[in-house]
């Protein structure tokens, strides 16, 4: 029998609040670099203490054994989508991030502006890094003269800096495509073909050869952003709501794009308006009325991790735990704490280092342990799982399961 | 999607080097009688303390939950191969182990002689033990009368004691094949019959028969070693490269026949030469030179736990630990200790107790343990997993994974 069916037929309705706030990257190694000590262990965390008291514990392996996930994989799986199942382009999360309302089928590529020499070859991958008003007055030209190719409409949308999203709709499309950007400075665009060929590929292949045909001469007077590169191209792929899954009426709350465009793909409500990790948490104790499920994201651990500074990443920790106090005397019947993925200060980069979790809840039951931390964590009831799971677990302490089985 | 394929995708190059280290079941468990510890326990082990400072730690299920594995199952759970896919006849095993060059369809069997009586009853499955001498002896005069059956090579080779190798090659030939071992005195030579009954398995099942004719007449004045017993017979499977599938290039060394065959199977370079644990350390790190991966192999683990005895097994820890210190003088970035399966010494055997495993390296991240020792591995940040997971960690601490996803 299929699990996902098993679940769904033991799933019951109820008020409980579930809150899921995910510190981006979090989990950390210990190793000489560090003194033998992660940031999760050094930082001062009164509120994460609090809550451990009442936690069940353990490690989660984000996609499979020693595989490390892009923050799209990672979300999923904590979503409870398994991240090989489900696989997402980088395009389509960056087109649901700056707000375009994916439809299934939709193809949509990441693009950026690029500085091309007068032999087409590229001098500059990023355009000089222009601002993004000069970014969202370039988009506007571009959206006024192509608005369809053949049957297929043209969505084009301005995002950060350089950055900017290209959405395909229309009948008979399907990606993936290889990127056209060509990965380093000197080489020509490249051109984006199917990854496996069929007439859908193909022909999104060949609309987008045509949009090169069309754009191009459109820039050839916008130095130093008088091209560009698309990367992530791939379609919206089906898949089943949060609502439909488990029954719960999920929003999010995020500031960075990425993160709202993966929990949209997923069904949840976008929230917008939060600024700081204060008025994250403000929102979501507000939203709670509404919703079932919050999925709370914050950014800054991650940051730190990548730079691999470890005094950074206390600070962010100690700055989000200061945030959740607000969240916990909202006081939701489960609390989860986790990462996407580890991000440790010595690999200064995403990992494949189980991140530890924390389900805090009136029946999650303590493990025993005072402190929220990787090592810690190795001792928990729940020991190290995949986290396609940790959903399953979210909805049994929120009661929302019924028996299986008499 | 195919996880070997996902791993394979994200499977890049670089120079750093991998050392597995085999303590061949040093896994054990601890009892009253062992005074409620364990050899690695028990054992001074300055080398391997040192190890544990830096490394991530757990234990590994050798095939699946609570089954005790042979030396060719655990192996090739170590090797990244589940042994429940790969099935490896032990008579395969034995005839790359006395240097046998096997072809794909070859079918090999595992042979000894025995003792019949006058009416061709089994008497000694194993004709007294005779010396190896002898055992070469009645080898060559198989040998020199018995070259080809029909259009079927037979290669016979003598082993060590009472025992022998039989392949066949020849076009349309299929394992597996039922022992003609009865596997008690008393009885007849039993007839090796298709497992599955095919053209291939039934073709060779009649050149077995037809063997058995031809040599039981010329062993007829061979006392006490007048007849012999065929067991695991099986073909070799097609088992994919380890270069192929992990981009490693890879040397085994190992003192014993079983454990280089092993390693070959799965296209290891095998290095002769060494005859002590300080040789064999001595050996990989003139081969770290050449490859990417060595897989080293420490035998006198096992055998003090097949004999039941507590100190040997310390002994052997001792010197095998001692033996270390040349290995990580030479600095691999990647250095596994593990067992293929645990031989605790109240079982004086085999069992299925998960081995505890050691994984160290520059961010491999340290679990807090000092020592490395079964109960220390029950606390790591790598949980309970299965062993064939254990070369994708390998793979990832020596940062030769990608990221997966966006």
């Amino acid at each position: 029998m299929n699990l996902d069916n098993v679940y769904k037929n033991l799933t019951i309705a109820n008020n409980s609040k579930i809150a899921l706030v995910v510190f981006d990257g979090v989990g950390d190694i210990a190793t000489e670099t560090t003194n033998f000590q992660t940031p999760l262990e050094v930082a001062k965390t009164p509120n994460l203490d609090k809550l451990a008291k009442k936690s069940a514990m353990g490690r989660m392996i984000p996609v499979a054994h020693a595989i490390t996930p892009g923050s799209g994989p990672g979300h999923l799986g904590l979503f409870g989508y398994d991240p090989l199942e489900f696989e997402v382009g980088r395009g389509v999360i960056e087109a649901l991030g700056v707000g375009i309302d994916l439809k299934a089928g939709d193809v949509a590529a990441r693009a950026n502006f690029c500085s091309l020499d007068a032999n087409g070859l590229v001098t500059d991958r990023r355009a000089g890094r222009i601002d993004t008003s000069v970014c969202e007055k370039q988009v506007d030209l571009l959206k006024k003269k192509i608005k369809k190719i053949g049957d297929v409409d043209v969505i084009i949308q301005a995002g950060k800096g350089h950055r900017f999203v290209v959405v395909l709709r229309g009948p008979g499309l399907e990606g993936p495509l290889t990127n056209s950007d060509p990965g380093r400075e000197g080489q020509p665009i490249a051109v984006a073909k199917p990854v496996e060929s069929n007439p859908k590929t193909e022909k999104t292949a060949k609309v987008l050869a045509e949009f090169y045909k069309l754009a191009l001469p459109l820039l050839k007077n916008c130095k130093p952003a008088n091209g560009f590169l698309l990367r992530g191209i791939a379609h919206q792929p089906h898949i089943p709501t949060f609502a439909d899954r488990y029954g719960l009426k999920a929003a999010c709350i995020a500031i960075y794009p990425m993160y709202k465009g993966l929990a949209q793909l997923v069904g949840m409500t976008k929230l917008e308006g939060a600024h700081s990790l204060q008025e994250e948490m403000e929102m979501a104790v507000e939203a709670m009325k509404m919703y079932d499920f919050l999925f709370i994201h914050v950014k800054p651990t991650d940051a730190a991790g990548e730079d691999g500074n470890f005094a950074a990443k206390v600070a962010a920790i100690e700055e989000a735990d200061a945030a959740l106090a607000t969240l916990i005397a909202a006081n939701p019947y489960v609390i989860v704490v986790t990462g996407d993925h580890s991000t440790p200060v010595p690999v200064k980069g995403h990992s494949w280092h189980p991140q530890p979790v924390m389900i805090t809840g009136e029946i999650a039951g303590w493990d025993g342990m005072e402190r929220f931390t990787e090592r810690a964590a190795n001792h928990g009831s729940l020991g190290v799982f995949e986290a396609k799971y940790l959903i399953r677990y979210m909805q049994a302490n929120a009661k929302r399961f019924d028996k299986f089985g008499a």
